[in-house]
């Protein structure tokens, strides 16, 4: 089998335990003579599966008891409609602009009849380089909430503190952070991301809501209500069965390893490592205020497009997939989460040592 | 392994030479050294499975080219909103009243703001057990559509013809008989499926959409817009990757087989077997009008609660999996999906046969 590393931002890499055992009962989930994908979703081994996901969810993240977890379709994308939808009707819903998936789901939330939006802080000036001061954002003390995106995914920027919003909730886009370090669940009203990161494959939207956010009103369609869709427990119509039960997996898989907080201390060394080779190298920079770094998605650039091309073929050759930067930022980006292994990070640093002994002074391409 | 025959009605047996490739490829597609739910959605890979499963259903289906074909997320349950909200806005809609999924449908439909929801005929009257009578249906000229469910999953009836409706766009929720047998695209504005029955896994949703259809104006949400999916090709966000691969390998599948009119032969076969096993019997009926039978999904009852409980029992002891009726009409069903084996109906006949000697005039349950 070719051996690859995988620095790709979403879908990305799962971890291999996950994989083997996924391949392992396939065909037979738990001696059923079923594969999971053939489970029916009002079954007893499908419903241990989805209760087993959320009890092991639930103690990774510390989530308390007055929060409800789901599981629901249609990606981040979906909740940037679901939310203003459901929590901000006929409100001021307040956004933090930090980058191209905030512009989203602010761009998503002004569809919304009758929801006020206002864009509190905005780093675009620095072209999305940093997180913006939040020491002077204005929160109208009556708006439906304050939304955040804690990593930036493309600019590679993250949140080294949450803004206070006093008795307004926060909603955090926590997609591409998400398991990889640890968050106070009580900081936020509702916390989504889409699986495809750190969770497990595309398809799968976890939602944490706390009960009293949870809309009165309907919202226009069943499928789009979060009160419904807690009510029958993410099963108002057939939930994304097998996305659900390799998430199942992917939990368990960080629980044996220690939690959050072990995959924490390893996601800050492997980033920690990959910025210092960035910092000391004389081709390679980081276009990321150093303070507001992600160790998630790591940007670099070499500020030459030849050049950045060629390293990307190169190393593309060598079986290091996925490393060319968001087509909006150019570069590269490695997005280092949480399945993804030490020895791939250090491989890729001696890969640009390598490539900098021999670009460096512009030498031939 | 244990041998079972899954008579789920959703999400449903799946064709084992599938699942044994999807388990062989499962760590490493196409020697790329990855899952398929590790790569990209944007990477060459995965834009060959999306590509080449749209091409596979175009073949199958004999799919025009002036119609769409988009992969998207939430199930049918999300279409019931989709339709009216993108097509009906400021008209009249026009639905077909034959069961459960009809009713969510027109109950959705409702919520949207705008759209005037009228019903046109309905067997709701006869508890659904028959199609209602389509020669004096009364369709305004201008009304946007007229929204039929091909096949009633929970009530085991099917439209043997189409209703009439001119130069309004027929939509046809085929959920439950997609590929099941022939249908011809022309009679159709739009078709929509969830998976989980003759496609693949549960978390994805195939639409057919009549270019002209497309809505002009901008739905209330970017995920929510039959236009803007069609543009970007299904890839406005991230799409379930792996449920659009492990269809593609079910197209694949009934490719090889002979495509629909081989499929059809097979389920009509099927079918009639065991219709006739509960025809000829004394204890087994029908409550279903012999003119509108499904051939996907076959309720049958013992008119005996108690027998009805003991039957579907024993038969889950020696690995007759989800015979139970929808709880809402009670009983039993057998689902006999494209991937579900004769040999299963056979045994499951055999099985009644035994059943019915056993306890026919009220011998001790």
């Amino acid at each position: 089998m070719k051996e690859v590393y995988n620095f790709s931002a979403g879908p990305a890499v799962l971890p291999k335990p996950v994989l083997k055992k996924a391949q392992q009962e396939l065909l037979n989930y738990h001696d059923s003579g079923m594969s999971v994908m053939e489970l029916s979703h009002r079954s007893s081994l499908f419903e241990e599966i989805i209760e087993n996901s959320e009890q092991l969810l639930r103690q990774l993240m510390g989530i308390p008891s007055n929060y409800r977890v789901l599981f629901l379709q249609g990606g981040a994308s979906l909740q940037f409609s679901m939310i203003p939808l459901n929590l901000a009707k006929n409100k001021t819903a307040c956004y933090i602009n930090t980058g191209s998936w905030s512009k989203k789901a602010i761009s998503e939330a002004k569809k919304i009849a009758g929801v006020t939006v206002k864009t509190i802080a905005s780093s675009e000036e620095q072209h999305f380089n940093c997180i913006p001061a939040l020491d002077q954002i204005e929160i109208p003390k009556d708006a439906a909430y304050v939304h955040i995106t804690t990593n930036n995914t493309i600019e590679g920027t993250v949140y080294t503190k949450l803004p206070q919003t006093g008795s307004v909730p926060l909603i955090a886009d926590m997609s591409s952070d998400i398991l990889s370090k640890q968050y106070n669940i009580n900081d936020f009203g509702m916390i989504y991301a889409g699986a495809q990161k750190n969770i497990g494959p595309a398809g799968l939207t976890v939602v944490i809501i706390r009960d009293d956010l949870l809309n009165q009103e309907a919202a226009l369609s069943s499928m789009l209500d979060y009160k419904i869709q807690a009510e029958s427990h993410s099963l108002y119509n057939t939930p994304p069965t097998f996305a659900i039960y390799i998430a199942q997996l992917v939990f368990e898989w960080l629980t044996e390893l220690g939690g959050i907080a072990a995959i924490e201390k390893q996601n800050k060394e492997k980033a920690a490592k990959l910025y210092a080779a960035i910092d000391n190298s004389k081709l390679f920079c980081s276009p990321v205020e150093p303070n507001d770094r992600s160790i998630m998605n790591i940007p670099f650039v070499t500020n030459n497009q030849e050049l950045d091309k060629k390293f990307i073929a190169d190393a593309t050759k060598i079986g290091f997939e996925n490393l060319k930067g968001h087509r909006s930022v150019g570069g590269m980006r490695a997005s280092l989460y949480n399945a993804f292994p030490e020895q791939g990070v250090a491989a890729l640093i001696d890969f640009m040592h390598n490539f900098e002994a021999k670009h460096l002074g512009g030498q031939s391409i």
